[in-house]
């Protein structure tokens, strides 16, 4: 299950990162690292970090999907689009919290403790966006939209307490996708201190 | 020995991440992931590099401490914090030394050659405020701060000039510590070309 | 033959972290860590993603010259240097391609998909420039010198497709090269979405 969730991930982060690519006037190569970076950049550094074979490397498929984002992109005119849409909302939702779960049990897998987990997860899911942003020179998302990070930081808390198995897992993830829905519609934000 | 100094380093470390942030105006998460990035980022960089075990991840000590300072930080308004303050002054520049000192080993360790141990202790020593000054869109304090990083590449010279045994370890130790003091008080700069 | 186009491409990479570091107007440890991370930078990424021992830790080599190069610049005022130098442009190139190689070749030998092949290509061949620039700030000139890093994916691709063997890697260093420079002279640009 979680490969399809993680597909959906790819996809929902391969399209952010080609809009912002976009959007911010780079060439044709600027944007495809920037779609490739997004989507596949947190995967890279979890498994670096965690030294286990970068699956995006061993495995064809990620990349496939990516540059499939990325004709598509280009001949629908994708950066026209519009990132309150709801079907985006709703995918880049499931990447993040599939991501979080991926990064949380290779975490736990390698026998990390808690703070690992968290990192691991954290990275996993964030990391990506934050590469793009740190290369555009921009602030990294992460630090001005508050509730987003704060998930995925959830997920791996709660799946180091719980530990891995199928059932935690699903409840887990509708957990997190409903939290995330939640926060973005309410307009929920951490305080300032 | 080096376990009180690097403890000590952390606390320093977390305590300029937890200022960085706040000042920086970031939400409760962003606040936090400076914190631990800037006491544990040079850390887990020195160990993703060697390719040995990330110790932070391990050792469930070293996260517990930054944690208790981002609470002790908040509980007692810690952002009000003056940086000229003597005691901190004394504790970064622990942190300094003993991270630069942890970093020269573990290269030499791993049979670096002389750039490469300059390199893993210069990586552990300002890794982790490079990374916190990266995220926040900032030039990294080290390419300003001058005489901060060259401490750092002394000791890691002097560990692979000596060899690593406990009177060369103690021995420069002292003199990093009293070198940074110095130029701190002397306010001595590196020239510029 | 690849080592010495290597050293070739590390001599140019290192110029350019230096005048770039002077330009910037850092101090004199800045000036050294923008000069050694632009030469050596993407080789120890690469080394670090392909999970192998890091090249320039292990062989004293690229680092001397990389030092020599530092103290050549200060004593003959290299930050006057012209960029448009002719020499200077068929060096960088040199490196381009030469490093784009052994970043492709270290994937294939890692068995990496075609999408790993050409990330390692690029990250060898762009990264130790893409740190320097993120370090001073800057956003990194691989996203605004278009025809750059197209080049080293489009040798990254034929490597993949051609496989590693003398005439290949000898016919394709040809190209680069070439293509390189005829991109410069009639300053091929990328298009902009």
């Amino acid at each position: 299950m979680l490969e399809i969730t993680d597909i959906i991930g790819i996809i929902a982060f391969a399209i952010s990162g080609f809009v912002v690519g976009v959007r911010h006037k780079l060439d044709l190569l600027g944007v495809l690292i920037s779609t490739f970076l997004t989507a596949l950049g947190g995967g890279i550094l979890r498994d670096v970090i965690a030294n286990i074979p970068i699956y995006s490397f061993t495995n064809i498929f990620p990349g496939l999907v990516v540059f499939c984002v990325f004709l598509i992109g280009i001949v629908f005119k994708l950066y026209k689009f519009d990132f309150n849409n709801k079907f985006f909302l709703i995918f880049d939702s499931i990447g993040l919290v599939s991501f979080s779960i991926s990064g949380s049990i290779v975490a736990i897998n390698s026998e990390f403790n808690i703070f690992g987990v968290i990192f691991l997860s954290f990275i996993t899911a964030v990391g990506g966006g934050m590469l793009r942003d740190i290369l555009i020179n921009q602030v990294p998302f992460i630090l001005k939209e508050e509730f987003y990070g704060s998930i995925s930081i959830l997920i791996a808390f709660l799946l180091f307490i719980f530990g891995i198995n199928d059932i935690v897992i699903i409840s887990i993830f509708i957990l997190g996708l409903i939290l995330r829905l939640i926060a973005y519609i309410k307009g929920w934000k951490l305080p300032i201190i």
